[in-house]
């Protein structure tokens, strides 16, 4: 019989190094062994009261549960409105501008699509949220990978190190920010210098903006809405989620917003063809969208807080560098450890401490260049603070186990 | 200032013919004019009540709203299997076989990725699903449409109809069966036709079986699991959804099933990236699901009786031939009108018969070829039998007053 092949893209889509261990972590738990997961970003803290609230109020009338409006709940766009205004963006947003997603996930595959055909590149800052690869994989798109430094704080390098990768090919510039693996909070002027490099070379920026506000040490968190000129504005997408804001990752409700009518006009058309934001969750979180300000603040002070007390026990353990994040919930961390991969699945098959154990997200799969991110890890501290120094020891006791027998 | 441009897939993507009427509706409504909706999908039925029964109770519960798993929830993955077992699939379906998606466009749009690449070919029946053109456009991938005829009742074409169609290029076969917007119910003999069709041409097999089950007249409701030989199984893909036999459309749940693992696996590293099935709705649709044999059956009662009652209702204000729909809850009907895109806006901006008039979908938008469907608009049954009888009487009224005047 003649075996049937899938495509090519499907053959070569990356996995991920990350999910890869999640068979590990369950054989691990059924061992009998506690797990203290720092590896992915779904956070520890309940839902919002406003959301809970509006979920039983609407559980009680709730008749049918019909096909939400192909640009979002009216609700919903209208308390989005009301977001960017109290965070003072300084264009009004308006409808048009605007489709409710699936997530940032559905935003970003979208707008991939969207701003590049087959064959198109665009450029990322490396290390660089993974998913982004797959976004990139299912369009047929290329991702050139800028490196950012720890050194700086994965700040962004000279505006020679990001033009020299752009081709004719390239289409857009992906920006992540507050970033994710690194926890980077950008500048004012690095976005301004971004704009300029956009601008120059005719290419989309967009922005992956889930981390907004999430920001620490009274650090500023600019949108790019704040700091386009109105001339820059066509070339200015936003990807936004509720995701971490509101700790609703399971909600899938993202964002596109963009004064370019003509792309928007387009987005529109994909979205009718595959509507994939639900109906309940646009209704219940628009109440908490249009009212969040206070508890995104509120929420990055626990942040902050575990962000301190992650590094400080690790630091009483060992001594490593870190590079304090200013932003998010993650820590990119350097390990005296050639392979990370292999030391994440140890963790979960082989070390454990009174029956205890701790998992971490490799950092080769943040990056597109082969062989990067190989003695990294990104950890996101995403539970409490008494589990987080905890955590912290074992990471420390383990690194020294791992290091003595291999 | 140079202008950007959006992608050449972003600047072709179809619009639907069907939702640009939403604005003139919109402007209807407006102006005091009572709308009988024929023209979405969208049932008017309430929600069963285990839904509703489990999403009161998972509301007073409910502390997080986590990533689902990626696979989906342990819950559904184990009713889904359930109730494939109850409608006796002759195959045991394991949860490596299965991923929930957002509906069944998301498994749609995923499957054509990973079966297809960029420039490839899939065969498609016309008219056919509107959206699939959008997830073709997504993925660069072409529809080549193989006709159906209204004649025979939108059934299957001779063999050689169909294989004239496959070239080198072809990867596989779109299967919607009910049919949408035919309401045809494919036989056992045409689903066995279409598996060795597929077989000899080394082609996947995609079965759209959002409606299955939703069957008239005591007709089978077969799946291509019911029928595949265990030697043709790596080519069988199957999307499901919950959104009309469940009434559930706006909590876009559905599922990619195929025992093929390499594809599975394949679309399991794009579902780790893009993961769009939210938690509650997996949560809270689960119970129903696996129990949901006998809730089908009666929803079938119920648009076999709106079916005839519109055909009824229909045929005694005009002579009008009806090819009678076999399931799912579409009619197509020929009209005695030239250009229906333009009478459905009619139907919205001029039209009004004491202050009502009636929305239809123009058939366009069904067909890939240019031209085909002008004369066709699809009716969806999904009101109550008495409105359905005087939107059927507005209709023919609205016929007669458009032919007289133009």
């Amino acid at each position: 019989m003649t075996k049937i092949n899938i495509s090519k893209r499907g053959r070569t889509a990356p996995s991920s190094p990350i999910r890869e261990l999640i068979p590990f972590a369950q054989k691990a738990k059924e061992k009998g062994i506690k797990i203290y997961h720092l590896n992915i970003g779904d956070p520890d803290f309940p839902i919002p009261d406003k959301v809970k609230e509006a979920l039983i109020d609407k559980a009680k009338i709730i008749n049918r549960m019909p096909y939400p409006g192909f640009r979002g709940q009216p609700e919903l766009l209208n308390a989005w409105k009301k977001y960017y205004e109290d965070i003072n963006v300084i264009y009004e947003i308006e409808n048009e501008d605007m489709i409710v997603t699936a997530g940032a996930s559905d935003a970003m595959s979208l707008i991939t699509t969207l701003v590049a055909d087959a064959g198109d590149e665009v450029i990322v800052f490396e290390p660089f949220y993974a998913p982004y690869q797959i976004y990139a994989k299912y369009s047929g798109v290329k991702l050139v990978a800028v490196p950012l430094d720890s050194k700086n704080g994965y700040h962004l390098p000279t505006v020679s190190e990001i033009s020299k990768k752009i081709t004719n090919k390239t289409k857009a510039i992906f920006f992540t920010n507050p970033n994710n693996p690194t926890g980077t909070v950008f500048t004012r002027k690095e976005i301004e210098t971004l704009i300029l490099i956009s601008k120059k070379h005719n290419l989309f920026l967009i922005g992956d903006e889930t981390y907004r506000g999430m920001v620490f040490d009274g650090l500023e968190s600019l949108s790019l809405l704040h700091l386009a000129k109105k001339t820059d504005l066509d070339r200015i997408i936003i990807a936004d989620s509720l995701s971490k804001r509101l700790n609703v990752c399971g909600a899938r409700i993202g964002l596109i917003l963009s004064k370019n009518r003509e792309l928007m006009d387009s987005a529109f058309r994909f979205t009718q063809g595959r509507p994939y934001a639900t109906y309940l969750e646009q209704e219940i979180t628009a109440p908490m969208v249009g009212d969040s300000i206070q508890y995104v603040l509120w929420l990055s002070k626990q942040y902050q807080k575990r962000r301190d007390t992650f590094i400080k026990a690790l630091q009483s353990q060992m001594s490593i560098d870190v590079q304090i994040p200013e932003g998010a919930f993650y820590l990119m961390l350097k390990l005296p450890i050639t392979d990370t991969t292999k030391f994440a699945k140890w963790l979960l098959t082989d070390f454990s401490h009174k029956n205890e154990t701790v998992m971490v997200s490799p950092a080769s799969g943040f990056y597109a260049t082969p062989g990067k991110g190989m003695d990294e890890i990104r950890i996101a501290y995403v539970i409490n603070e008494k589990d987080l120094a905890h955590a912290a020891e074992l990471l420390a006791l383990a690194i020294k186990q791992y290091n003595d027998i291999t």
